[in-house]
């Protein structure tokens, strides 16, 4: 990625202590002076200019002023300057929130940036209608503030409370956090789930479970409640993909990267280890293979013969074809 | 149907533009004067009376004054007074958000309306704490407004932020889609999801997911995480339902529809094209057909067996149970 | 549980006739004078103090005034006092509550106290985020509160927004029902799910979901989707535990209780009545057997034989390692 170095500028909520708990930038600048995020129009002149806010000069000092008032900072919150210069390790919650903002911007692919230590700057928050509150401080909170609720208590929190990508459709946002990328053209229903640093690559229907780095293909349809193993947790450590024109059936599960046009049929499981009966076009045993060694190979079905039940791999000539009227996503 | 023609009153939230974003109806009145809906008892004459409204008349002009003051019109909602004659094809967002109403109010079934033209008519929001925004908008609000919520990004908002039925219990609203039509007696469990134009006709428990099109029997039970294909997206084209007194297993699926006390046996996915071999009662194979084959007959019992691997029928003589206690829903 | 008898003081919200919809309770004393709940450190002197509240004696008055002011009780809410001297059956809301709160302050474990009658005890609210609203009171609530949205109808409201344990993470609230018991350390991933009366015993990743009454030993991982069978509805009457060190795989499903150190392979579904093929170290079949029998044994892997389509159990050598920097949920 060349886009650092970068300077970005937002605000940021504190706990009692003034430790933050949340980033929410308006402006990212490039050192090309290029503005990959700045939707309001915020004034400023250029990577320089900003740059002086980060070194207190005096120049910086007024429009740090500026950038106060327009983003209403208040007792709770304040200003964050936050320069990247390198794509290193994730070293506190600025660099955390800016690296999940450029994912979620569509401004840096999934496993593109270097997201070690991210979980370990991230403050495990309960996610409120007041916005995020330190966990130790919720009671207090609470009976000074009646009707406070918490929707989650995590170290992410939902993608679309921070950002909505234009062109997709998202039923159920607490299932998407900061840091998913979504193309555009992307709908996800209520049982779609996407994590950070994973997401899909263009127009797509995703009704099951996108893992952290996990990346699906364009024209791809995930069915609903269908898994993809992540590399998180479970032990998994290959990590899977899905093609362009792919279907993964309801509830089925995909434990190897999938090439373009493959389909897995609704109910099936394919892990890395399972040994699979591949047939020709005729339906001819050719060999019994360890579905990992099927990996990113295209055109392919995969099914459970329900006769025989064992795992079959054969040519797809079938050709997956997502409904335009729900892609549509004005 | 012979509701129509029917007129309904009711206040729609806009963007900055003067476009409608949403329709809340709190009225609607039949020709023959019949009141499919008026919750908060507003006082009208009778369907001429609201037919002025439509016609802009004298008489009408005072009734929508009073309308105007009684649903606490703003400036950001304007009020709806729409009338539909036939049950045609959607042409518009009154139309959409009628028939919608209609549905969840069980005055018309699944299956029985109109609704070609849904997608193209309904905007795709972003639903807030503070109502629906468009999302071209939604930045500037953001800034104005703090704590701005996005709990989803959808043409369909939730159902019980517009109707909650008498008799459901509805562990997770945001996963029951204005146009699903629940009977009294319906519990659905937070695994559960109901699609528009998708129900239960009598008491039922549901914890897996109703698709759009797809009509469950009275005392049915649908298993966590069970899957009901759709006719939607996936490349399915066959309509699915459940008759009375069936269950369908944890994590199972079903590509057929079924007749009357079925069950299909937890974690099986069973798809018309599944080959399924059917024994008699003395557990003798009758012959191999197609699940498709089977459809829509009753008491049938699905398994896989789970020593050959094949997909069975066998005659069901076991009778599915609601527990009468989960199904009080005062 | 010794615990008993005990007293607890908080609020309750009512609705328009006075009946009372929910209670939140501050402080929790049992008559040895332990502090079981007290997070805000509200002042009294001793058990008897409280029991002078319940009495509605001169000297219980006073402080029964303090607790009024402090807990900010307005028109809607009334104060609650009460106490529990055996642990009998549930006889009316105020037992219901406290015996959740006892379950999700991890003071009684799942399994260890009456809950016969809990059901029938409790309202069916509309859960709003003006708080719980009487169903039939709804619209007209609706029409004086503009931007009221209903997030569940249920008897039982979202753990978290009453009780935040410590050391949790839980990304989506609104999937664990107030009485869950989670372990410092547990993780809840979007897909998990926790009943009341279940939960877990230690460290643990939870993707999957966890029904009344089922408990999960530590450092066990519950893949996304799987499904444990519960007691509630669909007529198990076993009920199903995970012992430690286990792992449910993605859309697996259980209908035994587990031992220690045993995995169940995504996407198989083992039912009680499952009949097994039991192998040994060295791959050869010992003997043919119902999944019941093999109830609460350690070491054991589940799978499916990929080619043969049956259901076998081997010994387990494959050790479960949670992810730490998952768990660390500071």
């Amino acid at each position: 990625m060349n886009i650092f170095p970068l300077i970005a500028i937002g605000s940021g909520s504190m706990n009692n202590k003034g430790d933050l708990l949340d980033v929410r930038y308006q402006v990212i600048v490039t050192q090309k002076n290029e503005e990959l995020h700045n939707p309001l129009g915020f004034a400023y002149e250029n990577y320089s200019d900003l740059e002086a806010m980060l070194k207190d000069s005096p120049e910086g000092h007024s429009l740090k002023e500026n950038f106060e008032k327009e983003l209403s900072i208040n007792k709770n919150k304040r200003l964050v300057i936050h320069q990247i210069n390198k794509d290193e390790s994730v070293k506190n919650i600025c660099d955390a929130y800016l690296k999940l903002y450029l994912l979620s911007l569509r401004i840096a692919k999934p496993n593109s940036l270097n997201l070690d230590g991210i979980f370990a700057n991230l403050p495990n928050n309960a996610w409120t209608n007041f916005g995020p509150i330190d966990p130790e401080e919720l009671d207090a909170f609470r009976l000074e503030h009646e009707n406070t609720y918490v929707k989650s208590v995590d170290k992410f929190p939902c993608m679309t409370d921070y950002i909505v990508p234009n062109g997709v459709r998202i039923a159920d946002g607490s299932r998407i956090r900061l840091g998913a990328y979504l193309a555009e053209g992307t709908t996800i229903m209520h049982e779609g789930f996407v994590n950070f640093n994973a997401g899909t690559l263009g127009t797509a229907m995703i009704e099951g479970r996108i893992s952290a780095g996990v990346v699906i293909g364009k024209n791809s349809d995930l069915g609903g409640g269908c898994s993809t193993m992540g590399t998180l947790s479970g032990g998994n450590d290959i990590r899977i993909s899905v093609g362009e024109d792919c279907l993964l059936g309801a509830n089925s599960g995909l434990g190897i990267p999938l090439g373009d046009r493959c389909i897995v049929e609704a109910g099936l499981y394919l892990t890395g280890g399972s040994r699979v009966e591949v047939l020709n076009a005729k339906g001819e045993l050719i060999e019994v293979t360890k579905a990992a060694n099927l990996s990113s190979k295209s055109d392919l079905l995969f099914i459970r013969n329900s006769l025989t039940g064992s795992i079959q791999c054969k040519p797809n000539h079938k050709n997956v074809q997502l409904n335009e009227t729900l892609h549509n996503n004005d």
